[in-house]
């Protein structure tokens, strides 16, 4: 009895000292810092059952998520170990206030980095929200170099919504030609054009019906794989979840469903979104939603997560995940008929919920009611030289080989550099017929840039037209690098300088860092340029940058403090020396 | 009738004008500098008439033919037009006598050449000879980046032998998955194998059986392409002509014939050979031969030029060209059976020939009669860590993300560069049994360098020894950057030090850059190490080197002239900066 009583008190006391191990811990984990090692590789993955050589990062991919809380700091320490390949990592949403350089936009920020070389990558997470990152050379991005970031508020303070759980997921469309194909094939003539999406992925796991090969295991394509058996969300009954929703999709606009629950959108990009109820959430590449699905139906049960191409003739199966209801076996499929999403050309249901996204009342941003300067970017499909295009305003972006960030903050000769033109401010609003294909659709190339007074507000008006196919308007997801902006309006037909800027929403827009234009419409934003740097605007379909729908802002440059001389090594920086 | 004769004395001024343009051209085809200007591409090609990526030069695999006389100096200016890969390429059997970081060794002597950015090559072809050039970066020759560089001999020399006309013909296997893919499953575990090749190119054209495929329209695979028609040499009957015959495949040891046709070989990697006569070429990676050949067959038919895989169980068709005997149409193939060659594991004909090659009588450079110095080299395979590794004295080499000839010649702090500690001279010769899988096949890995005193006299013996396979060695074909080397040697079984040393042949050994180690067997060489500068020597099978199978000679680093600041910016040579 008393070696009973005895071993208690040890007990006691052990629980004593883990209960203080846990503290430290605990605050440990509340640090400023968090670091990060990765290794970036080639490996064969299998991530819709065919398989294909993918980037990993730490042998996975999507890589690891960044859990944060806001006012970290985030080191990620980056090795290459591809054979002959650069690389570059973007971090998607996070402002890098103060550090520019960090951005990871390859020719903008930073030289890339090369095999052999680790690169550290140090910002501040400085607020809360729903975030990515992903690869910013070539298109890397599509080659599967991509992941989560999700910062938690800080501890003292509460989100303005109630949920038990935090789940996020991550939506992507996949194509099983490599990116050096598709690449290829964009810049030839004739122009070879690597399709639809074989599949879509939701956290990295797709489904691809390897039947449909000639020779399914010559191709080692395996439906049994266990890469490939869909994501599982699993959920108590009655309890209510924050799903966090990103796409970093290549191509493919989308809509997410799931079976038999309807929820609630509470957040776009890092901001707090006035709540509404739907079925169907749209969500363009480079966005991030969270929404609130309460765990309210039948738990006998699991239910499908769905996601489906929208804005483009589907050729793609749905993407399924699965929502498990414990104590229900997580393998257990729905036996229902799969939720559809919404028709994939009404147009209609996508505008309606763009214009729905307004900043959360208790938690608005006030624009500045002026502006200092308009921007208005006419996204077209071009030829330059019978090579397809896509342009602003007839300009067709090529990204430089020398990082505008460092020729510009340590003053290198700038003629080598970029293109000393600004590109064009407007179009020819009078005489452009946006419903049709261009009289002439001959572009040119520049990698010239808008240089923005520090601390001005900007607006941008994106208009969209008519491709170079009659009767058709593409939807392009426009990303804004180092800055949020206010969402002002969107609508359809050609924007008019006077009528529509009457309308703007200057009481409650939403902030956001991508937003989409529809087709044959035009969206209008506003945002300060309060960021020292220099920084990306651009479609984020890869394969639209890639063929040049991008510009870039210069700000405040002379204002960034010391550049690393790691960002550094290529173009006229080769063996760059401060004086 | 005046008019007429107008107008004929008007053509014969023309004529005369067009003399003096051609004489005036003419003297700048003997101009000193040869300036080429390339442009590095990923292009859609079908050279064995599978359409797959590979890397161009121009628009073409094999790149532009380097045309020039002994003593002419070269300028290649390189854009590298990939997306996000990096190059570099390596002027194959030029010593780079004053311009040691023109050798294109990715590691070695530079660094990698960056997307976007163009590199200049410039060195002196010092002597006549067949070389080649290639991509010496990751596994960059397989993926197309290579060509044939001529160097003809100064006007008023002649050549130890008559012709009349002189073509040449460069060798590679082909295969259809991308370097990518093979480096990858070779870097894996399980290892990867990617296989033999699908087909044998002659001057990039092959032809592989589309048939084989599950669906090869597809695969774009189409036996009609022109570009996989095959190579043609048109002869004039009982003319002699001098084929330069290079092998840059990634694996195969090849032998080559010409249907009914003997031919007598007369040059080895630059070289005169004291000449013999044989149906049989054997022909390793990166050797270079020229054969005679007279066109003294039956000239109303065409005959079949044919390379065969050897030394290695052949599961790749026989590589076909035509020789068209003029006025026969070239396209008429001839209908006779295909030439075979010899047995694929009949080692002792290739023997044979390696004992063949001798200098000629008239061109001997006698070798220095002692050595100074002598590195054994026991050639196995390997595992490190799982991974299947190629080394020598159980140290698999590494290639440094910082250029030795950088960091030795500026003195950078080399403990961050590469291992300071030197390979090992030799290996465990009493108790080592080169016919059996070795007991331990476990081998460490080293960046480490031998640093030979400058102008000393340095023999390698090359020792092969049986693989990780039971009953298996393989033929390894050893090439020498910066220098050509004496080939004292070839034996079978164990090299003995004592009894071996005393059979070398110190009268006529021929000189190369290139030389096979024969299964079981050993080849010892010797060479000056007069060329300032840091070189690779290597087994030249692309995925050897790329599992370790190589080291790197160090030599009067202090005598290298200013280095180019072109070659710097990576690893520790960013943003390195001359004091």
């Amino acid at each position: 009895m008393v070696k009973i009583l005895e071993l208690h008190r040890a007990l006691v006391k052990l629980l004593v000292v883990w209960s203080l191990i846990c503290l430290v811990a605990f605050s440990t984990v509340e640090a400023r810092v968090r670091h990060y090692r990765w290794n970036v590789n080639y490996e064969y993955k299998s991530p819709d059952c065919f398989q294909k050589l993918v980037i990993t990062i730490n042998g996975g991919t999507p890589g690891p998520t960044i859990l944060a809380q806001q006012g970290d700091t985030i080191v990620v320490e980056l090795k290459n170990s591809l054979l002959t390949e650069n690389i570059a990592i973007h971090w998607h949403g996070i402002r890098q206030i103060g550090t520019p350089w960090s951005d990871g936009t390859e020719g903008v920020t930073q030289c890339p980095i090369l095999p052999g070389d680790t690169f550290k990558y140090k910002f501040v997470v400085d607020r809360a929200g729903t975030f990515m990152y992903h690869g910013h050379y070539g298109m890397q991005r599509a080659a599967g170099l991509y992941g989560s970031i999700i910062v938690s508020l800080p501890s003292e303070a509460s989100e303005p919504f109630a949920y038990d759980y935090d789940r996020n997921i991550i939506l992507n469309d996949w194509f099983h030609k490599s990116t050096y194909e598709e690449a290829t094939g964009l810049s030839s003539i004739p122009f070879v054009w690597i399709g639809e999406p074989q599949s879509l992925l939701i956290n990295g796991r797709g489904r691809y019906n390897c039947s449909l090969l000639a020779n399914p295991s010559l191709e080692a394509c395996n439906v049994t794989n266990p890469e490939c058996s869909p994501h599982v969300v699993t959920v108590i009954p009655g309890k209510t979840y924050r799903l966090r929703i990103g796409s970093l999709t290549a191509l493919s606009a989308l809509s997410f469903q799931i079976e038999g629950h309807n929820f609630t959108v509470v957040e776009a990009d890092g901001h707090y979104v006035e709540p509404f109820v739907t079925k169907n959430l749209f969500i363009y590449s480079g966005e991030t939603y969270s929404i609130l699905v309460k765990a309210n139906q039948d738990p006998s049960r699991n239910y499908w997560m769905t996601t489906n191409v929208v804005g483009r003739e589907p050729k793609t199966p749905t993407g399924l995940a699965i929502l498990n209801y414990y104590p229900t076996h997580f393998r257990k499929s729905p036996a229902t008929v799969q939720t559809t999403g919404p028709f994939w050309n009404d147009t209609a249901p996508r505008v309606a919920q763009s214009l729905a996204i307004k900043a959360l009342q208790s938690s608005i941003h006030t624009p500045p009611l002026t502006s200092d300067r308009t921007i208005v970017l006419l996204n077209t499909q071009n030829k330059i030289d019978g090579y397809f295009r896509w342009s602003l305003n007839n300009v067709s972006f090529s990204v430089p080989h020398t990082p505008y960030l460092i020729a510009l903050k340590e003053k290198l000769n700038l003629n080598n550099v970029f293109d000393q033109k600004p590109p064009p401010e407007n179009y020819d609003f009078k005489n452009y017929d946006i419903y049709s294909v261009a009289k002439n659709t001959n572009a040119t190339s520049s990698n010239g840039l808008y240089r923005l007074k520090f601390n001005s507000t900007v607006d941008v008006v994106l208009q969209n037209a008519n491709t170079m196919t009659a009767n058709n308007s593409e939807t392009h997801p426009w990303h804004l690098h180092g800055h949020d902006f206010w969402v002002l309006g969107y609508g359809t037909g050609k924007f008019d300088v006077t009528k529509d800027v009457a309308k703007y929403n200057l009481v409650n827009p939403i902030m956001k860092n991508t937003v989409p234009i529809h087709p044959y419409g035009w969206t209008a934003l506003r945002f300060q340029a309060d960021n020292p740097g220099v920084w990306a605007f651009h479609c984020h379909i890869e394969s639209h940058f890639y063929m040049g729908m991008g510009v870039v802002f210069e700000s405040g440059v002379e204002k960034v403090g010391k550049l690393p001389s790691s960002i550094m090594g290529c173009g006229e920086t080769k063996g760059f020396h401060r004086p």
